[in-house]
């Protein structure tokens, strides 16, 4: 079912419901789900509302316009997204393939609802499932040499393609603030590490040193401070002194591929608004 | 802060929250939080709402007066709560205590907004500690032959208390129609198991005879059917072939401490709904 | 590095370990992990003991030879697995490939140490991901008058293939005694509920019907008693009133790979020892 | 069942397990349970061993005499421990009570098995509850000039209670290295974050400012580096954007209770084993 889905973030009001409720309703609006959250302390405002195409009577372009005296009324950031459009995806990847396997997976099956427009790796070898799945695999080396230079080829390609959302699926590298600029808010990576423990390379090793008795992965959206971003979703397993460092990296594996397709599918649906640098998650 | 909170159970129909929204405004009610749920296959909906009161020009009877008519339209099952209200809470307890005492510290600090007003006891046990709390405690010993005549008198201890919640803090009886009648939908028992698996008697000692790998605990609404009534919360926990059964016990306090006091302050927050047999929880 | 694992399951008697260590040790062998339960109530003593081959005096048949006398005066039921030994696997799946495409990364990355010699279907669907991991496919529909020839066929090839583990991945048909007998304790399964709650088909749907807060997943040895065979491993994961029946098989998925894929992980390093209908997993 | 507790860790050597076993069974040793760990690549051995001392024909005094030999000639570390010692106990805590009434309960009900010999707190808010379990209670307030002074009273109600376990039970204050360094591997805290992330004060503020989807608590014995000492337990819960500060305080607690009393439950019954700063937990 083909449906409209608004998001706001504006400052606490009263009335701010009532507006949107009744703008929707007299427009014909068959509401399919609706989230809200308030911030009391921060006195901020937050919602998602997503509702029925089939019935209501303003296409996209008016919708804008005609809501833009309410939205401006309150504040309002907004954005109105359509289930309809299949978001375009551009996977990075390393050596690792077992998130890629996964996302590739899930969005064959359409529980992810975009399209991988293109794999880009510094190594070779995600070519063989990369072909697989027919999806255009772009081998670009980096070295610190190279980078910028790596990274403006890469720029191309997402260009090209119409990237509307980058996933960094155990990609080992560090992408510089050219390539992170121009996707705000549309980079994942997963860390392999419950942040803000284990910042920076290694987390594994880490852990282990340190003798946590439980490990986790972390998706989040990138920005230029190195596993900051904001966190999109965590989750942990237990592990115990019989675990060596290879059963914290297999044992991890299976929660990277949790955290990370969640945050996709999160964000695929546009159920994600920010807060600072924090998120609200409608799921 | 002083707050209402409404409760709405209908079907889903187009309007319902420009109506709800637009109504609350008029009388300058500032919403502090709210949620909704669509059934979009039993073509149902649901709302919590929660405001100021301050403010809010509607004392609790004028609401109820000019909220009729709009709950009439769409057909509304509702309710008004105030939270300035303490529900009174009667505990009933067998000879195992770690419910009573985490619920009675969890009052005490206000973590739990009721008033325990009795505590009813088939031992003599947790005598001590009511008296610790300061709160009257009842033995009142059942066999089967003197049951109907002992909850007579817990009856007529409960209707002179005023009791709106019961909790069955680990309470090894099973309340006939009488009561549980009287109280549809405001008596809680915790379950340790994770129902619907080992439903009955002696549920530790069935997981254990079936080499269970979690083991979990069930808080719910207590119905003339014996561990049928709709599911609050549950959780569980890991074990191993190196926890015998006293293991399973004692990991399973800690299981049942939490589901119950979980569903407990949900119930006194007024977040819990009805759905068939179901609940809605708006945590 | 190649190692010996001796698993042995005998009656508790003062000894026991001291003769097999004694035993162990006079050959030389430099032991890796050890693990034992004893259940103090059964009686009943469980051991896994795994050393380096490199260094060991015995080869497998003068093991045999010579640690039969200590295993008979122990009345000890036992086996010696070796680690250099890659058991031979079947997958039998049937529309829905996640747990298959799951397993064969698994196995190509080698963190499950054992070879896919072929996958089984009644549908035609995992024939593309097969022949992508270079593994012989056979399509063979499944009706209830074709059962038993079919599954003749399928001993055939299985027999053919000197298949060690069959590993039933989201297969949805029920194997009749001609084939459960021919592998016991061989045979695993996912069945996607928290066993034994949801028995039978649709556990979801049962689960969703129920309203319970938590789903799960559990692998487990197929006996000729449908679910009711020794369970391995379970997890769970939350749900609530927002989760459609859609969105438990969703999340249900991620359940049933890693349960299953523990499962399969134990069985093919000889960490599974047997107990009654229950299981010890020295992990 | 009275028992006796072999704990023992040294380097890795063939004919450990042979020589400890044969030890034991020529003394008639009814063994209940055995764990031992490998640290292959450290080439670290650990064990714990507990048999019935029924039977067992030494005393413990006979025992060190005897066992010195082997010990000595595998370099061993060790300990012997009865477990009809009941080790004592003091509590120190500041004004949330939730950790203490939870130790007190388990201890009432011999779920721990100490006894708890007094209470030392800065505030007096804990007197009513200790006074109900008949435990000695000094309210002894620390400011920083006055630090030194009130540890040294500390140390003496200690000393002449004859302290074998110390257990801050959200004590928000740092124990001085004179306490410290007098009661190694014998101080556990219970830290209000999943360490190592959001150590030093106020975790859950920084919890709430970074935006995680998980809180966690960890338990660990104290050292002079502040939450740096070696880990025991951890476990988290999941919180989300509807959780305000005052949440994540409630379900911590929640998470401290357990997490503390594992920890206790651990240490008491002899179970923990350490390695460098890392523990070896046989549960």
């Amino acid at each position: 079912m083909s449906s409209g889905i608004l998001l706001i973030d504006c400052p606490d009001r009263r009335g701010i419901v009532a507006s949107i409720a009744q703008f929707l309703y007299e427009h014909g609006a068959n509401i399919l789900h609706a989230d809200q959250h308030q911030d009391n302390e921060a006195g901020r405002f937050f919602m998602r509302i997503e509702w029925a195409l089939e019935g209501f009577d303003l296409g996209e372009k008016s919708f804008v316009e005609q809501f833009e005296p309410i939205a401006k009324s309150f504040q309002m950031e907004w954005r109105l997204e359509l289930s309809a459009t299949r978001p375009k995806i551009a996977i990075f990847v390393s050596r690792d393939q077992h998130c890629l396997v996964d996302l590739l997976y899930r969005t064959q099956i359409d529980e992810l609802k975009g399209d991988v427009a293109l794999i880009i790796s510094n190594h070779a070898n995600a070519k063989a499932v990369a072909a697989f799945h027919g999806i255009p695999f772009h081998e670009i080396p980096i070295t610190s040499a190279t980078k910028l230079e790596a990274e403006k080829r890469e720029i191309e390609l997402l260009e090209a393609a119409g990237v509307d959302l980058i996933i960094l699926a155990r990609y080992m590298q560090i992408l510089s603030p050219q390539i992170v600029e121009r996707y705000p808010r549309r980079i994942i990576n997963v860390h392999h590490s419950f942040l803000p423990a284990f910042t920076g390379a290694r987390p594994y090793h880490a852990a282990f040193a340190r003798g946590v008795k439980l490990i986790g992965a972390t998706s989040h959206y990138v920005t230029n401070d190195l596993d900051e971003g904001p966190i999109i979703e965590q989750d942990v397993t237990r592990i115990s002194h019989r675990d060596q460092l290879q059963d914290l990296i297999q044992k991890g594996r299976d929660l990277e591929r949790v955290v990370l397709s969640r945050a996709v599918r999160w964000h695929l649906t546009h159920r994600i608004l920010f807060y600072g640098n924090k998120t609200v998650i409608f799921d």
